[in-house]
């Protein structure tokens, strides 16, 4: 075995003990010979990884992540920190991963660097004890400052795929996320083949290799959320694959929850509007392609969607959720557009049970095309996405609990909210059995601002903000989004600020605008 | 003369009493006879504006803007006030207009609703008091809210234009803004045909009929900032016209500074960096197209690229100032695209003397293409714009003192920030002489987050925020960029967060996290 006390690692060529010596033998999902004779184990491949490396993993909400380097690492890792040299990689990935990637670097001290989006509560503890640097960025830059050579160099790419194909093209995972990225600017490329993805995913993909650095860039040839503009297969440069490691193991799958009453009221309101807008007018029952964030929330506005009458329907996402294979089966969506599947096990065993149906109504793209500005602004898209608290005059808080603790992070919600046809936001109206406002004076970390929210909705009600200035927008949040526990208070520092701040146009008492937070932190609640 | 008593005036047909019974006497700037038939003076045509109404203005960076149906429309305001019928309107424009359009309205009580940026002195102060409703909105979004029927129904266009042409076809004057969308738009136009703009005007602009409604946009076919997409006039549906004005009034011109010792000292530390960039192999040596904003600090970093040996750059921006004129003379800018100019009266007479030579390197185009993000994200701008104040960890504010009171407005800094290649924000590290930090631990208000910003730049020096995380954003802000003065008691506050702070991603002290503001606001400084 390699040891992993040589800090000059870094430097050397990256060599496998295996490669090129071993003679190829085919399997059913590589069939590539060459790459084939790069089959090792994970411990083996995870010592082509040395400390200090910038290590670029695929992975998005929980599915296609690598699920056996990254454990072995962990081990490797351990071993070395109890020898008392620590080993650190930096880490980027699509998005959020799961337990045998995040859960076990983090547990073993292993990232000196995260970014982007992260769910993982191992990654979290140890990002707000200040232990890990964490990087919250746009998911539509993560690709292109990676390409602008920002985050240094990627030295190995570790990408779950769900096949190597003859001409060693590869069949992409059950996501795409930054995948394409990692694997042209890595230096070294390790290969997880993950028999356990439905050998269905061939096809689903829409690879776009049109990307190009300015100032030599060109339009975007996507028209529609159904429109095919790239190939189904990652390009791949044999070359540079290091190790290929088999896998047969499932995504993280999480339990899909049915949507609990405050997410059915938010949904309930939100429907309400949609519904006035199609009779104003402004929108036909098509409405226009759906964004929709993950979780409970989100999930009861696509159910509300079905019982609403709706048919026909796009979605341009980010992430395809039980609710939408439900609404495709049943007609309400005819498509989804998005950059990867989060399904709990009874979903995908949907999916696999009807996987031609599927299968032509799905895409999934690189998540530098699922969240483009450029897309997102010529679809006109329907952005609707969770929050923490949202404040009187319409800025959003989307990643931290009182201005220090970060949550996941801002994801994909930038992308869309700034770019779509209409931006909603939602969160229930109190969290932690009624001790936290989901509406403050003043949100303690800004992720969208005042100018680019339109719509926020809790299960009190919605705040239709188009049009209106910042104490406009303030009296219509508070009549209709507080709940009756603290709207006096709210209203009552609305008042006082009206009479008393320094300035009138986004009044304000700067000694109390964060106070609810402070008394949060000082007494577990918001409440006086 | 009609009386302006009648509230129910808003839902009746607008007529002139000229209309259309005059008989046609074409002028020299005025072509087209049915349109010269409409030509009357300013109070008649403001006679045809009721309370109430919503009337959108040109005007961007005080060109281009309206300058005598405003003013009879003022003096008429305060007639109908004086006899106690308030009189007011809702205003809509490019951007900033100047004393004759925002300060004669707003000297008079006359709006009840502004919209997008202001910079004019009277307005501002009614905005403050709390006495005028405004939203300050990213200026790319203004067009298609019209369109979306977010801001309802436009009355009234008011258009100041160089000239009409025989087809009954609009010379653009010397700002496009949101004039094709006001003109679509409005259910009525009032013309000023302004023949003190320059006749060269003719020819320069390039207006783009390409844009439509989802779900039918297409990819805006512009690759690079010199590509001509649409045509040089406006179209006119001249059944709409109730009015054309003749004028012969200077835009607002205001007097060129030359760059005070501050902004030589930011522009020299941003010049270093793009430097290095280019040394890197990060940047060619011709850049990527500029944006770059109004004002001193933007004026000193043109100053600085033309002495800096750059030649053949170009500009992708909003505004034309005398500092571009002065580069595109030299060669250092082959090209700038804009959607105004914005001169000084030696400016104006720079281009007038040599206008066949700026004409062929100069386009204005409407502002939602000047600041489409589309187009910013392809061509990969490099975007500097001013700001108030940053905070240590990368959120900077652009429109706010202390909270609440609002200057101008964000205008397009959003637009170009989020987009980029590049997102510079710079301030002198102190104002007020030295009582208030340009860099505080907190911003009172966000305008754009800790997303969005990748370089700070004060006098004192530059932070390349590029890759990091919030922590290392914060030691590199405040040994970089922070005054002597305020050095101290900023690394006491983060020092502090550091180790008290409830959670340590973006450590802070919430009970002191606002508490420079409000020392200000006590005592007009923050020093303690």
């Amino acid at each position: 075995m390699l040891t992993v006390v040589d800090c000059g690692a870094r430097s050397r060529p990256l060599r496998s003990p295996h490669y090129p010596a071993a003679r190829a033998t085919v399997t059913e999902r590589i069939l590539h010979p060459g790459l084939a004779g790069k089959i090792m184990g994970a411990a083996q491949a995870a010592e082509l990884i040395q400390p200090g490396m910038t290590v670029a993993m695929s992975g998005f909400t929980g599915a296609g992540y690598p699920k056996a380097v990254p454990q072995a690492l962990a081990a490797r890792m351990e071993t070395a920190s109890a020898a008392g040299h620590p080993f650190k990689i930096k880490v980027l990935t699509g998005a959020s991963t799961a337990p045998e990637l995040d859960g076990a670097l983090a547990r073993v001290e292993g990232m000196e660097l995260r970014l982007p989006y992260q769910s993982d509560p191992a990654v979290r503890e140890r990002i707000n004890a200040g232990n890990l640097e964490y990087i919250d960025i746009h998911l539509s830059h993560v690709a292109q400052h990676t390409w602008f050579g920002f985050f240094g160099k990627i030295d190995v790419a570790v990408v779950e795929v769900s096949g190597i194909r003859e001409d060693g093209s590869l069949i992409p995972s059950s996501s795409v996320g930054n995948n394409m990225t990692w694997l042209e600017q890595a230096d070294k490329i390790i290969l997880e083949v993950n028999r356990w993805q439905p050998e269905a995913l061939a096809g689903m993909h829409d690879i776009y290799y049109g990307t190009a650095l300015p100032p030599d860039r060109k339009p975007i040839p996507l028209l529609h959320p159904d429109d095919r503009i790239g190939q189904p297969w990652f390009r791949l440069d044999q070359d540079k694959v290091i190790a290929v490691v088999e896998t047969n193991d499932p995504d993280r799958n999480s339990p899909f929850n049915p949507p609990d009453e405050a997410s059915q009221r938010i949904a309930g309101h939100l429907l309400d509007f949609l519904g006035r807008e199609v009779k104003r007018g402004r929108l036909t029952d098509k409405l226009l392609p759906l964004q929709s964030g993950v979780g409970n929330i989100a999930n009861a506005v696509l159910a509300g969607l079905a019982t609403g009458g709706y048919t026909g329907l796009s979605a341009y996402t980010e992430v395809i959720q039980d609710g939408m294979l439900q609404l495709i089966k049943e007609g309400v969506l005819r498509m989804a557009s998005a950059t990867s599947f989060s399904l709990s096990p009874a979903g995908i065993e949907e999916f696999n049970a009807n996987v031609d149906f599927y299968s032509r109504r799905i895409l999934l793209r690189p998540q530098e095309i699922s969240n483009h500005p450029e897309v997102i602004r010529r679809l006109g898209c329907i952005a609707m996405n969770g929050m923490i608290e949202a404040d009187i005059y319409g800025n959003v808080n989307s990643t931290h609990i009182a201005g220090s603790r970060i949550m996941n992070g801002i994801g994909g919600s930038g992308d869309f909210a700034r770019n779509s046809y209409l931006s909603v936001f939602m969160a229930p109206s109190t969290a932690k059995g009624g001790k936290i406002s989901g509406i403050v004076p003043m949100v303690s970390h800004v992720d969208h601002t005042e100018h680019d929210t339109m719509v926020v909705v809790t299960d009190q009600g919605l705040a239709d903000l188009r049009g209106l200035a910042p104490k406009q927008r303030a009296r219509v949040i508070i009549e209709n989004c507080v709940h009756p526990d603290f709207k006096p208070m709210l209203q009552d520092y609305f008042d006082r600020a009206c009479r008393d701040s320094y300035a009138k146009h986004t009044p304000h008492l700067l000694p109390e605008a964060l106070s609810w937070h402070q008394r949060f932190i000082d007494t577990g609640s918001m409440l006086l």
